[in-house]
């Protein structure tokens, strides 16, 4: 049956290696599991950025972040960019949100633009042509938030009840303590299960699928878990102990002569904090936790297109905006190039009987988070728009169509606004790096310092930087001229398409302009 | 005095060395001359494309090419692109033009944000913010613009007077002939001088100027010619004949192993007649001619200049969107990488004091059309918006600030809307190309073709490709080098500026976010 609907799921700062069909051994996402069974299990899916905003723009727009241009969280996407939803939207459809955007409008062009009316078109692009079912960006108060709302209705008494009771906990002896301090993980957040911020936007998206009924409809279902603040509601805050977590992937050596950005970067709190065994000990299982409590969810999202039948017509993608280093390589938090962070789940589930050889397969091709948007564009027969999106379509891989795909790609960071930068004493302009990852390689780009270079076959934990090791020069030559092949294929002509302007080349005279003529 | 005006003149497709200041042997330019002698001539200076369109962009926003996006002359300027003319208006000031700026407007994104009903916002996007004195883009016939009203009001009767009459010629046996036929180069124009396209764009600028008497001005005086229909108005038609031009810089070792791209452009009309010598000798005295007029009326301008004081306050800036080969390398037109098209004349007449000590001298450093909005803003004493402009001020040269400055410069082809591609068999996307050029070596790199090399030490005049050249596979490497270097310093965070990102850069705690803390 062909493609009518798209689900297209995104977990926020969800680990590849924390779900079972990508071998953890003792997480229980048996309903994710289950998904890659009847779909492509993508084993090296990479985003573009290891940080939400710039990684998630990709995931809209098709885009590098070289070109979408929102280089980091709080830049806004430029108006200039098209995002899913337009591109739907031109096609007929609305692109439904339940969940987290991160999308900062670009209120100075809105302004430039005489756009900041309030119009139904400004609040498309303030949205990036999200219709939002619901927002909720998470990780930040929102106290005039429909789900602020609907938990006060649920007797959630608070002006901010994400801050007092979602993000919240109480200790032992009956004191109210913050989720935003990592010593408190491992208690119950103050809300019920099924109020929490995960049960709340899978609820919303089935109310959405349901109200469909059987009008076709395309649903970004964008979870703010498991991402910080690291809390879970009961059971989850007890559903795993430390020997069910994984061992710490860090290793001495990689302190005795750090990259310069990374030694600034182990400076700042949360890489300090994560430095240290009891950080890490305390959050993982909370981390673990939160999810279980996601598989838990999706299953009961799984059983809605079951009864309804939407397995048949409906592409489902599910993935991660990036990873969470939980003390792995010394580091907290995201941003930096290693796999923990930049290699993210992804499992296309495509009803199409063409996808039915690949079904329950792992496909080992280097995917990227700017193939999202062609993939789903084709599979709902619409055109991918190549002079803007930078991706392909992977219904190439999971109706085996092609046997010729790229060879590496290519993540990028802009650290800018943390304060490794002012550790380093750089220029906001000058805090740019660029990582080419193919299947044996991870090479880093630093603007200003020296490169890393990992052997990923000879040591897949990238413990050992051969940046600047001398015999490995003809490996970083390499990785630099495939830096600079794929700097060479963006596409800034975004005003034109390639039929336009195949359609006026050589058009000259009939346009009454006669030069060269003798 | 500092400055309170600009002047900036451009003109259109004139090769530096058709400038009697840059060494021309007999064309009498000695209005430019003088500009150059009163302040810094640059040698080194180079455009970012060898096309109007992308060239001009680059000039009007002082970014690349590959941030523009602009990428030939028919593709419009992104609508999130910031042009001159938009800085000034921040700043309270009009950018006027007199003349062609070969801006296509946006319409495809003027539609989508609804903003195509006619407004003067709507005027001031579709010009690229210019406030059009008079526009006239030249090259095609524009029977109902300002121009051809003019034209009529003289009394050229005819409803396209430009193609009747300022592009034609009347043979020594009456017949009216067109300029479009460049066998017709060396007959008389059917316009009196003061009527040609030269002379009434030079007095609509001083119209401009003299009517806003001491108030402050920045203008765009940009000229169509020597552009071609190469068709030059009495007396300027004999000014020179054969014996007066220069010799033709081309070898028959060029055709022997030529590059494939460049074979393609030379199976095209204006290649194949230029490669024959009757077709450049017809041309080259009558665009000798046509520079002979520029110079001639830029008199006029600089006895207006003189007349009302504004050389004490008026920043100068004269230079060419590209050149023209007129036949030397076996080409015809522009676009190609030879320094002939792309190493054009620049002169900045800076008449601040600060600039006394390099008044009448010569700057060989690398310099591009990117500096020359940072020039202006900076002249002006604005901000240069260093998240966006990708060049750099020029008085930081003529002012002597400095003793650091680039090593090298990038120019950028895209060849898609040409038959070439065509014959070539590409794909519209995939028809880019890259030159890096220092003091030394020229770079070519071509998306899947092999790259070209020339070493202007031994070679300036540009007859040997050494881009497969075993020998110089070093050479290649550090210009391939550069050219990563330079991509990575393009600038896609446009969206907010580097002094924002100082000021809220680790200020999380402050916006309620507490990550972790433990």
């Amino acid at each position: 049956m062909s493609v009518r609907n798209v689900l297209f799921i995104m977990c926020d700062q969800l680990r590849r290696d924390h779900l079972g069909c990508y071998g953890h051994p003792t997480l229980r996402t048996r309903n994710i599991d289950a998904l890659a069974a009847r779909g492509v299990r993508f084993d090296n899916a990479f985003v573009t950025s290891g940080v939400c905003g710039p990684s998630r723009m990709s995931f809209y727009t098709g885009r590098y972040v070289s070109s979408h241009g929102a280089t980091w969280n709080r830049v806004p996407l430029s108006i200039g960019e098209i995002t899913l939803g337009e591109y739907l939207k031109d096609g007929g459809l609305a692109l439904a949100l339940a969940g987290k955007t991160h999308v900062m409008p670009d209120s100075a062009n809105l302004k430039r633009l005489h756009l900041d009316g309030g119009a139904e078109l400004e609040t498309l692009l303030r949205s990036g042509h999200f219709v939002e079912v619901d927002r909720h960006d998470g990780h930040h108060a929102e106290p005039r938030s429909p789900y602020a709302d609907w938990l006060r209705a649920q007797g959630y008494d608070s002006a901010d009840p994400w801050t007092d009771y979602v993000i919240s906990a109480q200790t032992p002896d009956g004191e109210v303590v913050s989720g935003w301090h990592m010593r408190n993980a491992g208690l119950p957040a103050r809300v019920a299960e099924p109020h929490s911020e995960t049960a709340y936007t899978v609820d919303r998206a089935m109310d959405y699928i349901g109200a469909r009924g059987d009008d076709p409809w395309v649903l970004h279902l964008s979870l703010v878990k498991p991402h910080w603040p690291y809390i879970a509601p009961a059971p989850y805050h007890a559903a795993y102990s430390l020997d069910d977590c994984l061992p710490l992937n860090r290793d001495d050596v990689e302190l005795e002569h750090p990259h310069p950005v990374l030694d600034a970067y182990r400076t700042q709190e949360e890489c300090a904090n994560f430095m240290r065994k009891e950080v890490s000990d305390t959050v993982r299982p909370a981390y673990q936790g939160l999810i279980q409590q996601i598989d838990d969810r999706l299953g009961q999202l799984w059983e809605l297109l079951e009864r309804t039948g939407r397995w048949q017509d409906t592409l489902i993608v599910f993935t991660a905006d990036h990873g969470d280093f939980l003390g792995d390589h010394w580091l907290g938090e995201k941003e930096q190039f290693y796999d923990t962070v930049q290699n993210v789940p992804l499992i296309v589930y495509d009803p199409s009987a063409q996808a039915d050889a690949t079904r329950g397969t792992a496909d080992a091709r280097m995917v990227s988070a700017v193939d999202v948007v062609p993939t789903v564009l084709d599979s709902l027969g619409m055109p991918v728009f190549d002079h803007r999106v930078e991706g392909r379509s992977l219904l190439d891989l999971t109706r085996a169509r092609t046997d010729v795909w790229r060879g590496f790609v290519v993540s990028e960071l802009d650290y800018g606004y943390r304060g490794a930068r002012v550790a380093l004493g750089r220029h906001p302009g000058e805090c740019r790096a660029w990582m080419v990852r193919d299947t044996r390689w991870k090479y880093v780009h630093w603007q200003g310092f020296r490169p890393q270079l990992f052997d990923l076959l000879n040591d897949p934990n990238e413990i050992h930087d051969l940046g600047e090791d001398p015999g490995h020069e003809s490996v970083r030559a390499q990785m630099r001229g495939n830096l600079l092949d794929w700097f060479c294929t963006l596409k800034p002509r975004v005003t034109v398409t390639n039929e336009e302007v195949a359609a006026k080349t050589n058009v000259y005279k009939q346009a009454g302009v006669f030069f060269g003529v003798w």
